[in-house]
C-alpha cells in the first residue's frame, strides 16, 4: 500500500469545510440577494434580508450564552421566524429543538427537560399552552429557559407575553453576526427532534450538520427542482425540520411561501396569490384539497383533468419563461396513502411525487422514481407504481427489505415481508439519552425503521404495514393498509383504520373504524360488500364501527388506543359477517 | 460548552459511510439495474451490465496487485472501458490518472512516472504514441507498467498489442467484485490529472472521494437534470474526469453515449440517433456544430430559431412523456466563450448553460445561473448575461474576486479587476510531488485560479482575462478576450487570439492573429474598422496576422507561444493603423 498520495497535501482553509446548510443561506444572500426569500402575509424578505434577520438572531443568541450543543427549543408555526431559527441556531453550533405545537403542557415540558432547553422562543398563540409547560419545567424540573416571545404580524389573536425578551426588539439590538458558519466538525448535531410515539415514550432523534446537509441536497436532485423554486410552507416545520427544505429553498435561491393556518382555502389561495410551484404535505392535506371546492382549484395550474398520469422524473412545467402556469408539484409522504388520494390529486393536475421516510432519516429517503416506461401505463397501474416507497434517495448508502430476525434480505417477489431498513450518511447520530435505544435501532449496521414491506420485481419497496399493525388470522398476514385501502376507495369513507381483535378461533380478526364525509351515508353491510369485492374473504373486516379516529399530534392514527378499544368492545358496534375461509 | 450530543452517538455502520462517487454505481445498478447506461456503437449495457464490468475490471486490477493509492493511468477515448475505469479504480481505493490522448510520448512517459503508474489501460489507436512512451519510461526511467489493451469493437485502424493482458478477455477471466465500494477515509485520491500548461511544466491535480461525491451531485443540481438523462460524451473524459459527469450520469441512472471521433457529423447524428439531451463541450465544439450544414441540424430540437433566449434555470423540455423531441441542453465552459457562440446554439435551439472552472476544482464550479428577470431583456443582453462565470456552484464554498497581493475583494463595480478565487470541498488536495505549488497556490486560504475578473452589480463574475494575458498599453488595461470578442462578432472570423507585443512609446500594444473560414475573406483594414466600431481605439489591435494559432493538446490557444512570434515580427505580418489615443 503506497502513501504517495498521502505526503504534503494537507486540509487546508482553502480545500475543506466541514458540510452544514448554514452554508447555502450566505451563499444565496451573496448571489442572489435582491431575490425574494419570503412571503408571509403583508411581510416580505429578499435572500439579503432573511440572511441579515437571522445573522440578528443568531448574534441575540449568542450574547444570551447559546454556543455550541446548547438547546433552543421553538414553539413556532411556519411563520419567517421558524425559518430564521432554522439558520441562526445551526450558525452557532447551537441545536434547534422544533416542539410540536399540537403537544399539550406536560410533554412540552418533559421534552425541553430532556433535551435541556437553554432558550425557548414562543410564538404568542401558544402561550394558553406554553405558560403552563414553563410552570411545569420551573416546578418539576427546576429548570427555566430564557423565553423569547414572538409577536407574528399575521396572528390576530391575543396571547400572553411570557419572556423576557421580545424576538423583534432582540432583532434591533443587535449587529447580524459577521457570517452563519457550519462547525468545525460536520458531525456535530443540528436538531433534536421528538418522535410523536404511536407507541411508548417520545425519542430524541439527534441529527447532524452532515446529514442535514446532504438531504437538503438530495431532495433538490431528486425532485429536480429547478433554481428559484417557489416553496409552500403547508408540511409543518417542526416535523423533521420540514423534511430539511428551510435549506433546500435556501439552496436554490427559491421563495418560501410561510402559512399559519394549513386549510384547503389558504392553501389554495396562496397558490393562486403567489405563484407556488412546489410543496409537501402528508395525506390528509391532500384530501383536504381534493374535497375542497371546484371554485377553489380554478386557474392553479396549466394542466386540467386530463393531465393525470405521471409526468415523469423531471419538473412538468417549463423554466420561468413558459407561458401560462406552471404545473404545481407535490411531495407527499405517508406509509401508504390511499391510491384514491394519488387519484384525486392526478385529476387536479398536480404532479404528485411520493416520498417515504421517519424523522430517523431527516424526512424522506426514499422516492418512487417514476420510471419513463410508466408513461405507458394504465392510469391505474401508474398509481399503483407511484404509490409505492420506492428507493432509496440517491445520497442515501442503502436501503434494504430483511427479516428483522435473521438479516437476510428478502427476495425481490413482491410477496415476501420484511423491515425496511436504511444505512448511510443520512441516518441520525442516534436517540438522545437513550444508548440502548440507539443501539437496537441500529442493530447489524442498518438502522430498522419497523416498518414491514415487500420489494418488488424492480426492487422497488412498498409497504406493508407497521410491524406491529399487521393481523395474523388463521396463520394467514392481513395488512391493514390493504384492508383500509380497499375502504378508502368507497366514496363515503373520509377516514378509516383497520387493527387487530383478538379471537378464540381465529387467532385475530380485522376490525375497521370508520368516519364517513359529512353528508355521505353507507350501512356497514354495504362497505363489508365492498370490501368482499376487492379483497380475498378472511381480509374483509369481521366488523366495522362508525366512530370518530384518534390521532397523535402529527395527524398519525393511534392504532394502539384503536387496538383496545377494539378489545372492549363498543357502544356504536356493528358485527357483521363471519369471515370467510382462511386459506383463499 | 455543553457536551450533552456528544455522549452516546457514536459513528456507526448504520450512520456513517465515506463519500465517494462509487456508491451511485452500485444504487443504479440495484435499482435501475435493467434501463440502459451505455450505448457505443453496435454495443449496449444495462446498469446491472455496466456495474458488472466495471466490477470485473476492479477484480482484475486487484489480482494485479493495485490497491490503496496506487495510480493506474488510462490512455482512452470516450469508450464504456474509459467509463469502466472511472468506476473500478476509485473501488479500490486506487487513483486514476487519465492520460490526454492528444500528448506526445516524451510527455506521457514524464506523466506516468511522475504519478509512478503501476498499470496502463490503453486503446489500440494509441499504440503509436504509447509504444515509444512506454520504451521511454522503460529506458529513462526504470519504470515498467503492466499494460492492458483494449481492443474497441468501434475502431477499425490496426493497433499494434503492447502489453500482456488484453482487457475483454482479463474481464472475462474474473468474477465481479462483490461490492464497489468507496474508501474508508474520503479525503483519499481519486485522480491525479495533469494541467495542460499554457505555461511551465505540467502539474499533478490531486482530487478526492469527497470533491468527486460533491460535484458530481452539483452538476445534476446546478443543472436541474432529470432522472435519465441521455448524456452524449462530446467532452473528453481525460478533461478533469470529464467533470465529474461520469459519477453525475450515475447518480441519475442515465444512458452515456460514447463516441470516439468528436466532430459535427458524429454528434450531432448521434444526438439524433439516441435522443440525447445533455452534453457538455468547450466553446470550439460550439463553433463547429454552429458551423455544420443544416441538413445535420434538421429534427435535432424541438425549439426552432425563435427560441432563442434562456429558457430559465430549469430544465426546456417537459418529462419523458412529452410529445415530440426534447430541447437538447448543453453544458458550456471556457474563460469566454464568443457571444456569437452563444448566440449561435441559441439561434439553433439549443439550451446552453454557462459555467467556468479548472481542473482544480474539479471542472465546472460556477455557473450563469439563469435569473428570471433576464427573460425580459433583450437577446443580445441575454446573451451577454449568460455568457459570464456566474455565481458559485452551491456546494462550493466560496467564490471571490481579490486582489492577488493584498487579499481585498474588489467591489462590485464591473470595473475593478481581480484575481478569481476559490475555496471549499470542492478543491484538490494539490499538486502531486509539489508543496510548494501548492502552498502558493492556496496562499491565504483560497484556490487562486490565475484568471482576472471583474464582479458585476448582481454578483456576477465575468472574466477578463488570464493575469499573464492583460494588455498594458499607455497604462490602460485592456483585455485580450474583449478585443477577441469583437473580432468573432465579424463573420468571417473562425478562431483569434490577441496577445501583447512589447512597444517603446505604449510600453504594449495588441496584436492580433486571425484564422478565417475556410470560404471567407475579410482584409486586416476591414478588420480593424470592425474593431473600431465596437472597441475604445487604444483597445483596437495595432496588426492583425492571419496565421494558424498554436493549441494545447486540451485545444487551449498558446499565448505564450504567440507573444514570442509577436515580439519577433512575422512573414505573414501585415500592419495596419497605429493605436488611437489612449485615454478614451
Amino acid at each position: 500500500m503506497s502513501n504517495l498520495y498521502d505526503l504534503g497535501l494537507p486540509k487546508t482553509a482553502a480545500n475543506h469545510v466541514a458540510l452544514s446548510p448554514v452554508s447555502f443561506v450566505e451563499r444565496s444572500a451573496e448571489v442572489f440577494g435582491d431575490l425574494p426569500a419570503v412571503i408571509h402575509g403583508q411581510r416580505r424578505y429578499t435572500w439579503r434580508e432573511l440572511r441579515d434577520r437571522s445573522a440578528r438572531l443568531a448574534a441575540a443568541l449568542r450574547a444570551l450564552g447559546i454556543g455550541r450543543n446548547d438547546t433552543v427549543s421553538v414553539m413556532l408555526p411556519n411563520t419567517p421566524e421558524m425559518i430564521e431559527a432554522h439558520y441562526a441556531v445551526p450558525a452557532l453550533n447551537a441545536v434547534l429543538n422544533t416542539l410540536n405545537t399540537r403537544l399539550d403542557a406536560s410533554l412540552l415540558a418533559w421534552q425541553m427537560h430532556h433535551c435541556e432547553a437553554r432558550v425557548l422562543i414562543t410564538d404568542r398563540e401558544f402561550a394558553p399552552t406554553i405558560a403552563p409547560a414553563l410552570r411545569l419545567l420551573r416546578d418539576e424540573h427546576g429548570r427555566t429557559p430564557i423565553v423569547i416571545d414572538v409577536a407574528d404580524s399575521e396572528y390576530l389573536g391575543a396571547g400572553e407575553r411570557l419572556g423576557t425578551h421580545e424576538y423583534e426588539a432582540l432583532l434591533a439590538e443587535h449587529e447580524p453576526l459577521a457570517r452563519l458558519e457550519g462547525p468545525q466538525d460536520e458531525w456535530d448535531a443540528i436538531a433534536v427532534s421528538y418522535t410523536s410515539g404511536t407507541t411508548g415514550d417520545p425519542k430524541g432523534v439527534v441529527t447532524h450538520h452532515r446529514g442535514a446537509y446532504l438531504n437538503a441536497v438530495c431532495n433538490a436532485a431528486t425532485w429536480t427542482m429547478p433554481h428559484f423554486p417557489v416553496y409552500l410552507w403547508t408540511l409543518p416545520m417542526f416535523h423533521c425540520n420540514g423534511w430539511c427544505f428551510p435549506w433546500t429553498v435556501a439552496m436554490l435561491g427559491g421563495v418560501q411561501v410561510c402559512l399559519r393556518k394549513v386549510d384547503a382555502p389558504h392553501i389554495l389561495g396562496a397558490m393562486r396569490d403567489h405563484g407556488v410551484d412546489h410543496y409537501c404535505a402528508a395525506p390528509i392535506v391532500h384530501n383536504l384539497l381534493i374535497a375542497a371546492p371546484a371554485e377553489l382549484h380554478a386557474g392553479l395550474s396549466d394542466a386540467g383533468p386530463s393531465g393525470a398520469g405521471p409526468s415523469g422524473a423531471g419538473p412538468s412545467g417549463a423554466g420561468p419563461s413558459s407561458a401560462g402556469r406552471k404545473k404545481i408539484r407535490g411531495m407527499v409522504a405517508g406509509a401508504a396513502p390511499p391510491a384514491s388520494m394519488i387519484e384525486g390529486m392526478a385529476q387536479l393536475g398536480f404532479d404528485i411525487t411520493h416520498v417515504y421516510g421517519l424523522t430517523e432519516v431527516y424526512g424522506p429517503a426514499s422516492v418512487a422514481v417514476q420510471r419513463p416506461s410508466w408513461a405507458g401505463e394504465s392510469l391505474s397501474d401508474q398509481t399503483r407504481l407511484n404509490g409505492r416507497q420506492g428507493v432509496r434517495y440517491p445520497l442515501q448508502e442503502g436501503m434494504t427489505v430483511r427479516g428483522a430476525d435473521d438479516m437476510v434480505e428478502t427476495p425481490a417477489d413482491g410477496q415476501t415481508m420484511g423491515e425496511i431498513m436504511f444505512r448511510g450518511n443520512i441516518v441520525m447520530k442516534g436517540y438522545l439519552k437513550n444508548p440502548a435505544a440507539t443501539e437496537k435501532a441500529f442493530e447489524g449496521g442498518w438502522f430498522h425503521t419497523g416498518d414491514l414491506a415487500v420489494m418488488e420485481a424492480d426492487r422497488y419497496v412498498k409497504i406493508k404495514d407497521r410491524s406491529k399493525d399487521i393481523i395474523i388470522s388463521g396463520g394467514e398476514n392481513i395488512s391493514s393498509l390493504e384492508v383500509e385501502d380497499a375502504l378508502y376507495r368507497h366514496a363515503a369513507v373520509l377516514a378509516c383504520a383497520v387493527v387487530a381483535r383478538p379471537d378464540d378461533k381465529w387467532g385475530e380478526t380485522p376490525v375497521a373504524f370508520v368516519e364517513l364525509r359529512p353528508t355521505a351515508h353507507v350501512t356497514a353491510p354495504e362497505l363489508v360488500a365492498h370490501c368482499k369485492s376487492l379483497l380475498a374473504g378472511y381480509k374483509v373486516p369481521r366488523e366495522i364501527r362508525f366512530e370518530e379516529i384518534p390521532k397523535t399530534s402529527t395527524g398519525k392514527i393511534q392504532k394502539f388506543a384503536l387496538r383496545e378499544r377494539a378489545r372492549a368492545g363498543a357502544a356504536v358496534a356493528v358485527a357483521v359477517t363471519a369471515p370467510a375461509a382462511v386459506k383463499p
